[in-house]
């Protein structure tokens, strides 16, 4: 069967433009196929002529203010891993095989949580901006509402996003529950330049400590000179204000950088010369490195990309057609390149981008492959428009070590066995025996 | 009041650029602020400062596998105008006015319903295609996701969409409950150009006649050439699979022509020399003109723009500064130019457009203006990258007549009464006595 294209996949009007059957990505551009026939899979049956399947003879369900998933839909649900012992401490993951196009519905946006979701009355909340600045100013909801507002489409990224690739063994389970600490949204708020501007910061100030308004305080250190860049005080998502989970009613928005940074329930900014030195920037949030030092504020996420269908835990029902596709992206602007590989990395094909593709957010790339019905190796690596390239597993250990934690964004590579079943798999760093280590690293959401 | 600028307003940095206090659009963008204060409003108060926010004593709620709306914004909901004595029979509205950016939340966007929401299985649902082809097909959702997918951001706009605007005195409700028959998405599905490649279609085929599975059989016609051109098979919305109002588990995605045309819950493609000739393209869609001819077939919906803040039954609460926001779009194409006016269309001012700015998609553009106290009329005008403009009223009138009923695109004016109260307004247009027929208009959903 392998080396025999089915029936159908004679009308392919491409050879392949990379090993193991990767095909040109053009040949889904209209207007390229010439008349053929872009036969992905036969059809159920060929049906009569004018065989019209049957109407329903019976009324549908009634309007609803406000619409839900259909409940055969309902494994698409994002997995919780919560920390025993600590009410509302836990980590949820976007199932980003089970979605497709660059956007995420609001119900499934990952989520990060120190200690449960507040309930925050928004005719009671308060934002005050003080610390060194010569105006300190108090706003509620209403206030910031009046100001101008701008909206972006960005992707948010937990730091600790993909961590289980650290460990020894490549671990077992689907694309979403490994990488899905990544989602991506229109966010609509008022830029924070001007309220700073407002507030008359001082000359000497360097940091705005950000502080949100759940049990937790989180507390988070960024550059006055990013958050005049492109901060926002995020107030809508995908059209909608923001919900609970996501940080009703106010969240900051850090386009690009860590996930940790876009504090939700915002409550505090507090102008300051040095950073608060706060435990998500000191005992968390650092990086140990081969050295022995350790890197810190290590902000901007890096350019990556994987692929999410197909991906791990899923199986090819037979050889012949198929659309690879995923997502990329890169906290230092837009992407500009994805390139795909099916024999591990030996040879790679260009992917087509998904219109739009804009700076920070998550950019859907699709390329068609023919599977022989033997064994490959699926990746993908992206590139971004300021040069730098999603790097290897052993260069991503080359360069940071076995001590890494977060910022983990090398190549993810999905083995694909003669049965067609994919698990994600190491390909170019060498086996390595699973010290005790490992065994801790799923308790390090707290 | 009217004249003083209020202490705030001091720092504004640019003087008006049209008529009743609308100002340069560029001073939403970075770096021209030059140093001054973008004070829309004063702060709530001067706070001391190192006075923080206190800090929640208590967890907060549990994680959750599909999050929902704050409790707090239960009044975000889609107004529901359902008709008397036909189950399922009716239309919701998106609550544009409550919204911001360029996309619909899933549970928010509008719907329209013949006969109620169908409960299909995906698993036991069909496509055929038949008809004129010399191939005949059948597909289950299975074997359709194995195609090649494309994705993209557009709008879908029902042709009856602001119909209450033919009236002959300006009906006051909210710009959602009088415009929200339109809503965006990111659409993610099958090209249907390569699956009516495989069935082969007959030479003579210029139909395609699109069949919905709800007890209604909704039944439309669409040209081959559109069909072939960018017409989908949409599976996923903004991200998660479609849900069961938005047709679950398929649905025709038609970019930039009405509503109807995008058949839910599609089950039939039957290709044709001849349109159906069905219901909703006889009886209904089409439009009787001055000359006592009706037209029909009448796709494309034109450009179109509306501000969605300030609007109608709104207040202003004092005079100063406010940003002007709202929505355009065309079914042509890309907006390219929305102008504002606050002076009932004497004068205009150019608009900021929120990125991206995509084909036969909602646009978000923003207007900074000065509010004095004094009365104005609040315009916005949109041209798109054909070169079409939206007309006023008057225009729209004498081409259409008085017997119009879809495709109504005319410029919306809120009227601002010196107590900052906004009411729907007609202002190039005489005043005309109410007959008869006006009161049966909304009797016509079904």
């Amino acid at each position: 069967m392998k080396d025999k294209p089915s029936e159908l996949s004679e009308h392919w009007p491409g050879a392949p433009v990379a090993g193991n059957g990767l095909l040109d990505r053009r040949v889904f551009l209209r207007g390229t196929l010439g008349g053929l026939t872009l036969s992905f899979t036969a059809p159920l049956a060929a049906a009569p002529r004018d065989a019209l399947v049957p109407t329903q003879r019976a009324p549908g369900r009634p309007f609803e203010n406000y619409g839900q998933p259909s409940p055969h839909e309902r494994s698409v649900v994002r997995w919780i891993a919560a920390t025993e012992g600590v009410p509302g401490n836990g980590i949820s993951w976007t199932p980003l095989e089970q979605l497709d196009g660059a956007l995420t519905p609001n119900g499934l946006h990952f989520e990060r949580h120190h200690n449960g979701i507040p309930d925050i009355d928004p005719a009671l909340h308060r934002l005050r901006i003080g610390g060194a600045v010569a105006r300190p100013l108090e706003f509620d909801i209403e206030a910031l509402l009046r100001y101008p507002r701008v909206s972006r489409q960005c992707f948010v990224e937990c730091g600790g996003n993909s961590n289980a690739a650290w460990r020894r063994r490549p671990v077992q389970t689907t694309a979403g529950n490994f990488h899905g600490l990544v989602s991506a949204s229109e966010w609509t708020g008022v830029p924070l330049a001007p309220l700073l501007d407002q507030a008359e910061v001082d000359a000497k100030a360097r940091w705005v400590i950000a502080e949100g308004a759940d049990a937790f305080s989180l507390t988070m250190s960024i550059p006055l000179s990013k958050a005049r860049d492109d901060c926002l005080l995020a107030l809508f998502q995908n059209g909608e204000r923001i919900r609970p989970a996501q940080g009703y009613p106010l969240r900051l928005l850090v386009p690009g950088w860590e996930g940790v940074l876009n504090v939700k329930w915002l409550k505090n900014l507090y102008l300051a010369e040095q950073p608060a030195m706060a435990r998500n920037e000191t005992a968390r949030y650092t990086e140990l490195m081969p050295d022995g030092r350790a890197r810190q504020f290590t902000f901007t996420m890096g350019p990556k990309s994987l692929i999410t269908r197909p991906s791990a835990q899923m199986r090819l029902p037979s050889p012949g057609f198929y659309e690879i596709s995923g997502l990329a992206w890169s906290g230092h602007g837009r992407v500009s390149r994805v390139e795909v590989s099916a024999d591990g990395g030996e040879s790679w094909a260009e992917a087509a981008l998904a219109e739009p593709v804009l700076p920070a957010a998550l950019t859907r790339f699709r390329a068609p492959w023919r599977w022989s019905g033997g064994p490959a190796v699926l990746q993908s690596r992206v590139t971004d428009e300021t040069g730098r390239v999603q790097p290897s597993r052993a260069e991503l250990l080359a360069e940071r070590g076995r001590h890494g934690y977060y910022h983990y964004n090398a190549i993810v590579s999905w083995a694909v066995a003669a049965d067609g079943y994919l698990t994600h798999a190491y390909v170019d760093t060498p086996p390595e025996t699973t010290p005790l280590e490992d065994l801790f690293m799923d308790e390090k959401w707290d």
